[in-house]
């Protein structure tokens, strides 16, 4: 057994296999120190715009309970092990029409959740020397769900009014970047707030189809939309090398850990054998729970719902936004999703603004540091507020609290 | 962009990145055809000894079903993102006890499933280049967890009365083996249904503590057994280097996705971003509804339940067997758990002998192969029966037709 370099000295032994494998897991894997704070956001009294959750008072209970307990009345094989539960195949292929997006049963495989999406996919396209392309600023469980298969990340730059830099995607392609995918969020971007103008949906389909290179495409919010029903998804400008990832959390409830792909029918069984190790195949009792949910017709009218509630949330946030904060600051009008990207004037560094707001005016937002691939530093003056669990009398609190403690920071 | 040695002479273009680690994926991750032949298995008529279903007439339905009204009816916030569900990490603590196990909820990670258990395990220690060390003969979702990552295995032999054969894991590890871990099913073995002696016991439980090697103890059937209460597993002997799994899906139900483990407390940050990372770490409605299940005390009830009927239904499977099949044939006796590991003369080839099953006789048993690790012949004359999942009528039947079957197959 050779001596691990990483040993302590005080330690009598060398350390064994696994303890230099749970020390570089330890490494790899730590927490950051945001997290830490944004556990103190959760604190009794904090008003909390730092979290991405749904708002739980729109839950549909009533109808889920219904599901549950008739399900659970009448067929004992909802609780068994089994394949993957085809009527809900067939409602999420409904699903994608809603979405302009056509699709078949044998295109559906079925997940708890976008986040297993991304990293089933990971484990199929990601391989040792593997790149991959992502924003700058990007939802973090991407980087998580890539984190222990080291790959080499491209990253790219976002416009915040047309989505990410589609010039920079070309250029990296055309020199040869062969990266195992690209990611990206199409329409209410998290943490950004943007939706991809049509002109760079159609370029961006049609480079994935002529390097053959796959997209993955997080269209989690894709149906909270606050103005007029935005454009198609990529998935239905290019059938073959776009990967669509959907999810159940933010339009039904996130506890239930359900979610979709789309994805060439080829794909299906690899992913299956790949999700038997991670979780066993099986479809859980929450998809047979959705299944029946959507089979009651009650989606379309708390869909309306949510985007009626959600719009005037965002509203009361601009609103409060335009009222209270110093002319030095700035910030997007996202039309879909639920969250709002803020830019303060350089010299503020706002992961240490966030412990000040939260000891001062027991007010949270997410640092914008939190969403950098790779370490940088360029979205270190730059705040994400997450309006859709907070109702507009909390918004109108929480930024006045939150205007303060900005003035404060640019006196 | 190189040309991958793998190409299809047919092919206009060399594959891109992508369409390369596909096909090496789909490699990896193949399916066998001996789970096309348990697909047949399913065939309505068939009476199937293949698969590990619990009895899903025994599913506690009526006592889910109050919980989970209950829960959606009073506790909106079981429908959100949240923190692992610490009431159920105290109610996991008591079941350890009832196993014999002392333990506290700092050391109580939730999972999934036992299955996601070993994901994130293999994860977290199987580095390039690792050995992971387990049974020749084994449960098939271990081999799947590891796959990816590609370790070396070292196998060892498992005698049918007592367990895994120590001496060998002593030699192999006085020899400078240094697995990443070893991986064991302490009592009900799948596919073997052996239960390991209390001296191997005290053995492994000394070695993993001098080698410093984790010894991950799947304990999926440690509640169901036949005979005295057995021997407390190996995580009551060494609570450092013993990782226990446990699951709630052979104790309660499947489709709930639910289970456990017991690691040294320390693991539980890194455990929490790799799930993080793979499924995000929340508590699904499942957990809450087991949780909630588990306070109105019902579980001891149908534990007793189970192992009642399993026991009637085990003793069925024992007696059909003496009944009906040839001399020639030999099985064991299990002291727990579902399964029954039956020996044919060599010469019989079981994968070959269960397509006739089905095709002839309308009956099905998992061939010994589908559990052979690293690809060894070695119980290609065996077969696994499930008995839990059939009536005693239905066990007398099928057995009835196995022998039949392995009367032709002999003569």
């Amino acid at each position: 057994m050779k001596r691990a370099a990483v040993a302590d000295e005080t330690e009598l032994y060398p350390p064994s296999t696994a303890e230099q494998a749970i020390r570089r897991s330890r490494q790899t894997m730590r927490q950051s120190t945001l997290r830490e704070v944004l556990a103190l956001a959760s604190r009794p009294g904090v008003l909390s715009f730092a979290v991405g959750l749904p708002a739980a008072e729109l839950f549909p209970a009533a109808g889920l309970s219904a599901a549950a307990g008739h399900l659970l009345a009448g067929d004992r094989s909802s609780l068994q092990y089994g394949i993957p539960y085809q009527p809900l195949k067939e409602q999420v292929v409904e699903l994608m029409a809603m979405r302009g997006v056509a699709c078949r049963t044998e295109q559906v495989f079925l997940t708890s959740g976008a986040q297993q999406g991304m990293d089933l996919l990971s484990h199929l396209l990601v391989e040792p020397g593997s790149r991959v392309m992502l924003e700058e600023t990007v939802y973090d469980g991407l980087p998580m769900a890539v984190k222990k298969l080291s790959p080499e990340l491209l990253t790219l730059p976002t416009d915040l009014d047309a989505g990410i830099d589609v010039d920079a995607v070309e250029a990296l392609l055309a020199g040869g970047a062969a990266p195992a995918f690209l990611y990206l969020i199409t329409d209410g971007h998290n943490p950004l707030g943007v939706s991809l103008s049509p002109a760079k949906r159609q370029r961006l389909a049609d480079l994935a189809r002529h390097h053959r290179m796959p997209i993955l495409e997080d269209d989690a919010y894709g149906f909270l939309y606050y103005e007029d029903s935005p454009a198609p998804p990529l998935r239905a400008l290019e059938a073959e090398w776009v990967y669509y990832l959907g999810s159940f959390s933010k339009i039904l409830a996130p506890s239930l850990r359900a979610g979709w792909l789309i994805v060439p029918p080829e794909l299906v069984p690899i992913l299956a054998a790949l999700k038997h190790g991670t979780d066993i195949d099986t479809p859980s009792f929450s998809h047979r729970v959705i299944s029946a949910f959507l089979a009651s017709g009650a989606l379309p009218r708390h869909l309306e719902l949510l985007r009626s509630e959600y719009r005037t949330r965002r509203d009361a946030m601009l609103a409060a936004l335009a009222a209270r904060m110093p002319g030095e600051v700035r910030w997007n009008r996202p039309a879909s999703g639920m969250f709002l990207w803020v830019e303060l004037p350089k010299r503020v560094d706002t992961a240490r603004l966030v412990r000040t707001a939260i000891e001062e005016e027991q007010v949270a937002f997410s640092p914008g540091e939190a969403f950098t691939a790779g370490g940088g530093h360029h979205a270190r003056n730059c705040m994400r507020l997450a309006f859709a669990n907070c109702t507009p009398e909390q918004i109108e609190e929480g930024v006045r609290r939150l205007a303060r403690v900005v003035e404060r920071a640019l006196a």
